[in-house]
């Protein structure tokens, strides 16, 4: 099968409420930076996959052919991708797709979110709550952060779990975003300062809470034989491969789940394990060097860490308390900030989570979140309260 | 490479307002059509991709995960393919290349689109005019169908069309809607009938103008080597292959293309002539022998064919004058009806174009509208003005 590797990447920043330009430069800062990083020349881009969630939020329906034309990549195919918050995993797992199938040997994949100044009069996260159920769950409440924690609530029930276990991750990823230039929100916290935030949703607090940004990512992939023909740039630095792609559903309601599995993502651990089977990965703590993982909320990292099988189920709180996660641990665990310190850009987030691992398999990240020796990398990202997951593993070779 | 069959297809009926049920309803109506065609069972397939244009359409936010739930087909991938009005056409090229990338054995792609009833207070015109650029087209008009007459006025001073030429269009397609039990608007007009009806946006009359509709497509493809693997159902009738699979892009606004082309659709030549050179077609007129193009205005259909090589820039109104795209002419189009005699529902429709040549090629249509022997079909779907192109052909081999 066609090997696929990482051409390059890039990010525009991410903040709340940009003023400068609109959604189509920031699409343009990120792709013309993933372009100069990957040392091509953008006509030899031959496919786009643009990545966005809503045409609410920017006031645009069809964004695909536009940003198409503003980065003057007309005649090209483009086609729009869309899974909610795992929009930017499913655009990759569909360049990933395309360049397998051979209808593609160079591709953009580019997602930005504007999220700050809604052309309507709903703010953006009344727009966000139209992607819950507008049947059964928007008129019962439709809000996510009491969807996260109904679920974070039975976590805690069965297995002990506290919130100043999740209070860690705010402070790890907040801490973390500090050592990344682009990054919304970098903090030094205490996990005092985390229990004593605003109560949103009990058990999460404000600081529990992921961010709401505008900004775009874009990565470039391409098959590997296209990219030995056309280019020198693998020579000068490590080559990134694209190795394993994942991708499982589960019901969007939380009644309709089963009790058993109540408290995991069960469909984190499906893409995961779809992903784990195509590298190759049999031990992920022990294999995987790296990981971005889907930070909407601090108690989500926590579930991630198991449904990625990172630990059993109910342990992660104690892993946090051990630090296994943090930039000095065993498996650093979003590095970049994540979406509590990074930012979260609805369409762009798991472009920008590939972004950063890329970053970090290729050595060159900032000194101080760089991850030594990092060669194995995971990207996770999902939709809902993990109703659509899509998991992917990046290898660097020397 | 990985071969691609159809296995199944299934429609919802096409109307205006329909007020059974709501889109998930059409969807499962339209999938479980789909299904029992294909003569499996709904755990064999294993991934959606599923179709619309937009989420202000139907008051709902990543709609794919609500229709993977109502079918029962949690825990398995769906992602959420758009394209304006190439969606239903650009998500039967993403299951294609799911499929030929070994992600996929056995997919359904589902489409559907509600327009009647809005749940916002803009009529569903005005939303589909938020698919022009908000920025630069919407604050100077914003309605296709003006945009189209710019268009359709230079191709008929450049080439002497007329209008009688373009009402040929809506005689036939209108007419051949008569032959099909799901249509939305089958009519038996004379030319008169057409170029007296009401007048939209010179040249284009209100008969000229294609539909909006409430509905559902769905269609299944799967590997050659799962389907002969899984299924008897290939042996009961001809196998349809997905043989080629054309997309590509033009500038979103008339006034950024190439004036030398500008009565042209290029982004159909170009899609055309990668689909084309995929299923090695030298002669589509010759070769072809049914076609469903994106007959959006009876102009537009015009410039399809020539954009689709049935004949040379500026020939189409003469060969509708020979009656050569009749269902009885030597290459019938739209013999559903196509979006003028059909229907129209956005995400729905490029779908809807494969199931009727799907149909065609098992010789399974009603027989008034039965191309006798047909081998060869083809599908074409825009966005725009045909900003965004997808070609598909379909083969038959008992």
């Amino acid at each position: 099968m066609t090997k696929v590797v990482v051409l390059g990447c890039g990010l525009s920043a991410f903040s709340r409420d940009r003023l400068d330009g609109s959604i189509r430069d920031w699409v343009t800062e990120a792709a013309l930076a993933a372009i100069q990083d990957a040392g091509i020349e953008k006509d030899q881009l031959d496919h786009t996959i643009a990545a966005y969630e809503s045409d609410h939020l920017a006031g645009q329906i069809g964004q695909g052919i536009i940003w198409q034309d503003t980065l003057g990549l007309i005649p090209r195919p483009v086609v729009r991708i869309e899974a909610c918050g795992a929009t930017g995993g499913l655009a990759i797992r569909n360049a990933f797709a395309h360049l397998r199938a051979g209808l593609s040997n160079c591709i953009l994949i580019v997602g930005a979110e504007r999220v700050g100044k809604s052309l309507s009069s709903a703010t953006s996260s009344q727009i966000f709550a139209m992607s819950s159920d507008t049947d059964w769950e928007m008129p019962v409440g439709g809000h996510f952060t009491a969807y996260y924690a109904l679920v974070m609530r039975e976590h805690m029930r069965r297995y002990g779990t506290t919130e100043e276990q999740m209070a860690l991750v705010s402070v790890k990823n907040h801490g973390n975003a500090r050592y990344h230039p682009l990054a919304q929100k970098p903090m030094d916290l205490s996990v005092n300062d985390v229990m004593t935030s605003p109560v949103i949703a009990s058990p999460f607090k404000l600081l529990d809470c992921s961010l709401l940004s505008d900004g775009a990512a874009a990565l470039i992939l391409a098959t590997e034989n296209w990219a030995k023909q056309n280019l020198n740039a693998l020579k000068n630095r490590p080559a990134v491969y694209l190795t394993g792609s994942g991708a499982a559903t589960d019901h969007a309601r939380a009644g309709d789940r089963s009790w058993e599995v109540f408290a995991q993502f069960s469909a984190k651990k499906q893409a995961a394990e779809a992903a784990y089977a195509m590298a190759g990965i049999k031990n992920p703590l022990q294999e995987i060097d790296v990981a971005e993982v889907y930070d909407s909320y601090t108690g989500a990292e926590l579930m991630a860490y198991e449904a990625l099988g990172f630990c059993q189920p109910g342990e992660s709180g104690k892993l946090a308390e051990q630090q296994v996660f943090d930039l000095a641990g065993e498996l650093p665990v979003n590095p970049s900030g994540g979406l509590l310190g990074f930012g979260a850009a609805a369409g762009a987030t798991g472009i920008a989570q590939a972004v950063e691992i890329v970053t970090q398999l290729r050595a060159e990240a900032t000194v101080e979140r760089q991850v030594k020796g990092a060669k194995l990398g995971l990207t996770d990202a999902h939709a809902g309260v993990c109703t659509i997951n899509a998991v992917h593993i990046f290898e660097s070779r020397d």
